[in-house]
């Protein structure tokens, strides 16, 4: 198996200058400003200067079809977000020790979405330190250290999460803490086997811990199993995993950054998809439509032993622009009933794409829930071998297409498709078009 | 010598309900939202639901003078920046991996304002993630892993900073690569010994991480020791002490969080009133007025080890909105000539202490650079000994006063005046007004 490279997809500048001068000199300026761990996107890097609904356009007018960015999800520069952040803007921006309507507000309102006991939230500004948090309360709550993850699994950037992030790649050296459990991979391990390997899996890394002499903490992942390459279903899977976690004492941390906010279509949040309420569940990415707000939802009991020994303050961390433009989101996903659309034109996407697989012997599967989907391409579908380089043409092919996507998985084998929640049928057909030429030009 | 407190001047809701009761159904929906870890500032907490220049305005309709708040560095609601975001915010709002040139713009703006080597900017979204990426960098550069910080230091709120952050309270553990060296406290060891012992204590730190296998890969501390209880002087007092974690093979991380962006009126950063270049600045809470954005700058060399290991993708760092704010407040601080005002108004504001400072024996000190002063409250001027009391007593009666400023130090002993830039001569005479009456009053 291949070394894991740094990224997927990265512009390496090594190969030379791109045709176009004024990107290049852009790229330039760029280098010399932010240093040498940035990465850019694509063979051909892509400048936007504008963004809407679900399209974004370059520097030179062209409009990119975008089916890939969750972050804005309400649609880019929704004028129902920009409209709560101006006005907030103007109003008032600051912080959680004095007293304010707005974050109480929004936290009520967004409390609302999630089942008992999960009742209490605390703000934060990214999904890394959302999940920082959630260890930070996982180690105070169990009194243990042991962190479960799975084998490409992606939590965020602190140190701590870091430590627990294999897909940041060998370089970045995995906590002693920390066990990883191979991803639950239905396609390749089969659908009905799939739940009770990753259980056994899991209760494997907790007996390898527990001869270190370290006992769970907890076990964290998105229940999309979004950078182990889209692993949605069949629902309820997690379930025997979750509770020999929980046996030995761990909490289990859904990390909803990537599947939460409606995504799925079936529910608001990835872990009701299968039936398994966490212990605590990490916001991130999509809660304020790119302004940053993040979070970690919880139970009062499950924060006591934290709050007893910590105070909690985050300067930026429910802020009132950042709530406003959350609260803005929670209302526009209510009012444009995204969830519903979310349900049906990803269905109509995995439709569509089904019969492109069929014709199509690279194409091994298509799966996924609501407009969060996975295509996964292998060498062979006999032996399901991964098949990363088509995934990688494909994407750099659609890109000149104009149309965003990246890919997944391990080995970077599985397209990772999840546009903003507008998402039209007429958009899906306009992608499967792209997609098929994509597919005959590859 | 008393245990330091969860948090100094918190509100706390054991006492019974407050007088309003409008006020108190908001303090108990938000306990029931946000849970037990969040803390109000002062006795009565306050309500606000506006904010402008200086001013802050409490659901009643008074208006507060803000003394406090270092985030609206440009003040309230300053439309340059509303302007800018709503703008921004309505235009485009994505991330690093696409080119853009709103963030290489506002890069090389900032970096303009850096001296040699410090030429790149990785952004962040909080001071806190800041600091846990130079520490990730530190220990990538020099191989080592041993911290070194003030006995009150605070640095954030991720794990591993956390970690290194002793002004939290004993209930988060500092780490076993931790010391902690007496905060530099030249009131009380003599304004010529401060360097040549805060030089010396670090020595030994480094010794005893030595004798325990450790070396150094960082000191870091703000060079106006705000939770050490602001410790501004003499100017180059520090030189010392970051020679000898040089000679260690440590770097010096400068945690501009607090007095960077023109605040001590000397000079754009915290380190340069001192003389002595950073191997990394971290920047966070004013830089983008209150719009989530944050920093580490760096000089090339210093990032490549970390380069080499690890990508670095910051979902909403660097984010279009962020730096559209971020260049904003730079634009401000220059044209309204923000740090000239700082050091003006500053020195007056200090005169006019250190006025009041003569005729009342509980005050011992008046020190500080630009907008920001520390007032060191002492049970007796001969002894020195902090006078923790006094301090909070007048941090509450100024809140009744309606004038907002906290205190720090480790006993919370030093008043914390910190207001946005714009502070005239006029809001400071008021200052001065209501701080001699507080004084009378306690």
């Amino acid at each position: 198996m291949r070394e894991q490279p740094l990224m997927v997809n990265a512009f390496d500048p090594a190969r030379g200058p791109v045709a176009d001068a004024e990107v290049q000199s852009l790229i330039t300026r760029r280098a010399r400003v932010l240093g040498p761990s940035y990465k850019l996107f694509y063979d051909d890097p892509v400048w936007f200067v504008r963004g809407e609904g679900v399209r974004l356009y370059d520097q030179a007018g062209n409009a990119y079809l975008d089916a890939y960015n969750n972050v804005p999800v309400v649609g880019h520069c929704h004028p129902r977000v920009v409209e709560a952040v101006a006005r907030q803007a103007s109003t008032l921006n600051t912080h959680t020790r004095y007293l304010s309507d707005v974050v109480v507000s929004y936290a009520e309102r967004l409390l609302a979405t999630f089942p008992a006991p999960l009742s209490n939230v605390m703000f934060t500004c990214t999904g890394s330190e959302s999940n920082d948090l959630a260890f930070r309360i996982a180690n105070a709550y169990t009194g243990n250290r042991g962190i479960i993850v799975t084998s490409n699994g992606y939590h965020g950037l602190t140190a701590a999460v870091a430590a627990a992030s294999p897909s940041l790649g060998r370089g970045v050296m995995l906590g002693d803490h920390v066990r990883t459990v191979p991803a639950p991979d239905a396609y390749r391990v089969g659908r009905d086997q799939v739940g009770p390997k990753f259980e056994a899996d899991v209760r494997a890394a907790i007996d390898d811990l527990a001869r270190h002499g370290i006992a769970p903490a907890a076990i964290i992942f998105d229940t999309i199993f979004s950078s182990d390459g889209v692993l949605s279903d069949p629902p309820g899977f997690i379930a025997g995993a979750v509770a020999a976690v929980r046996e030995a004492g761990g909490l289990y941390i859904a990390d909803e950054v990537q599947p939460g906010f409606a995504r799925t279509g079936d529910a608001m949040w990835g872990f009701q998809r299968h039936g398994v309420v966490p212990d605590l569940a990490t916001l991130g990415k999509p809660m304020g439509n790119g302004i940053p707000i993040a979070g970690v939802v919880s139970a009062p009991e499950t924060l006591r032993s934290f709050a007893d020994t910590a105070r909690y303050f985050n300067t930026f961390g429910g802020n009132h622009v950042s709530c406003a433009a959350a609260l803005a989101v929670l209302e526009v996903i209510e009012e444009e009933q995204l969830m519903a659309n979310a349900q049906r034109v990803g269905r109509y996407l995995r439709d569509g794409l089904s019969k492109l697989a069929a014709q199509d012997e690279r194409i091994g599967e298509v799966r996924g829930a609501g407009l969060f989907i996975g295509v996964d391409f292998v060498r062979d579908k006999k032996t399901r071998e991964p098949g990363p380089d088509t995934a990688l043409a494909v994407v750099n092919r659609l890109r000149q297409l104009r149309v965003l996507i990246a890919a997944a998985g391990p080995r970077g084998h599985a397209l990772k498709i999840r546009p903003p929640l507008p998402f039209t049928t007429g958009d899906a057909d306009e992608f499967l078009d792209l997609m098929g030429r994509a597919l005959r030009d590859v």
